[in-house]
């Protein structure tokens, strides 16, 4: 089955919720109409029945694939995400010091949400459909997002550039709150007057009190 | 005529949307009724026809005293912030180190945060609509913090307690950013496995930064 192969070559794991066969060009076709669809009238207007329409398939041929609305929403969110965290892993795995890199991590994480949740109004909801609801593909940028703040915390005390008398789970943990201002949409919208700027003062801050 | 009298000594500005002669009585017999049915039906589910019914008065004369529902609403959130306000203004100028009152800052916030939008669950509903529809009650909490932040902030630098390299704009408004997590209904929901303990932290990597 040539969906064992595209399993195998996608490094975030699927959503939970999809079905049956994943015959890959008929799961992309769904996406994209997902895609335009929740860009044009967001994600609680649409139905899956908008979309069968759409590409003219049936319904029943869409939940062959996706148990619900929701897991194409998730697949969707995750599948925007995957993205960002490849360029975030880039950066973490950078030859730079860990303050440079943790700057980055921040412009970043602002510029990418304001293009993700603001760029097209209507994402906006289904960004927050999958924060209030706690979608498994948000959860899992959280972990990408700590393990990152870990990483590069680590890193930095290893050469000297941060202070090494805080545990490290108290300070990652307080690092990541920083940084979900600037990954959560309801959070980031508070600061759509300046995302980049205010992301930028928040890792001043935050390296700051990193400094030994 | 009476509620100049009652103007003069409230010592929080009045809400928009409030009509008519402000009767005491009858002004906090609606807000009564508007706090029991916001707490059991939520903010959403609750019409100013339910709160006349409650209290034996016609719709209409509910409307001689506020313009709205939502006029209820933001009487009802400015109502429970101005304690908070009352509270944190004692904290600011308590005779203790500007980290220790800031830190104080911090659990009170949360603390209080909780109890507003926690305790009855049905009152988070109200929270996020003060929130997402930016009533002048939560700009005018915001603003309370802003200035409270930047006195500590002003009173440590003088102290010797803090830094003072930082324009005080600047680590003003990371500050801040860093206490609406606890502030906001939808991000101290985030943190409500430990908001106190998060809170605590924070306070922790905030003074950390402000440190000479």
């Amino acid at each position: 089955m040539p969906d064992t192969v595209t399993d195998k070559v996608t490094p975030v794991p699927q959503p939970s919720g999809q079905r049956g066969p994943v015959e890959h060009d008929r799961r992309r076709q769904i996406l994209d109409a997902a895609h335009d669809h929740f860009k044009t009238y967001g994600y609680a207007k649409t139905t899956v029945g908008d979309l069968a329409k759409a590409i003219g398939l049936s319904p029943a041929y869409i939940y062959k694939f996706f148990e619900s609305k929701q897991a194409i929403g998730e697949a969707a969110v995750r599948e925007a995400l995957s993205v960002v965290i490849v360029e975030l892993q880039t950066i973490a795995a950078a030859a730079k010091p860990a303050a440079t890199r943790l700057r980055l991590v921040y412009r970043t994480v602002a510029e990418r949400g304001v293009e993700l949740c603001f760029k097209d109004r209507k994402m906006f909801d289904l960004a927050v459909a999958a924060c209030d609801e706690k979608w498994q593909a948000i959860a899992d940028y959280q972990a990408c997002l700590s393990g990152i703040i870990r990483t590069l915390v680590t890193e930095g005390r290893e050469a000297g550039e941060f202070e090494r008398k805080t545990p490290i789970a108290e300070t990652t943990e307080a690092i990541l709150m920083t940084l979900e201002i600037f990954a959560r949409p309801t959070m980031l919208e508070q600061n759509l007057d300046d995302p980049i700027g205010r992301a930028e003062n928040m890792a001043n801050l935050v390296l700051r009190s990193l400094a030994p």
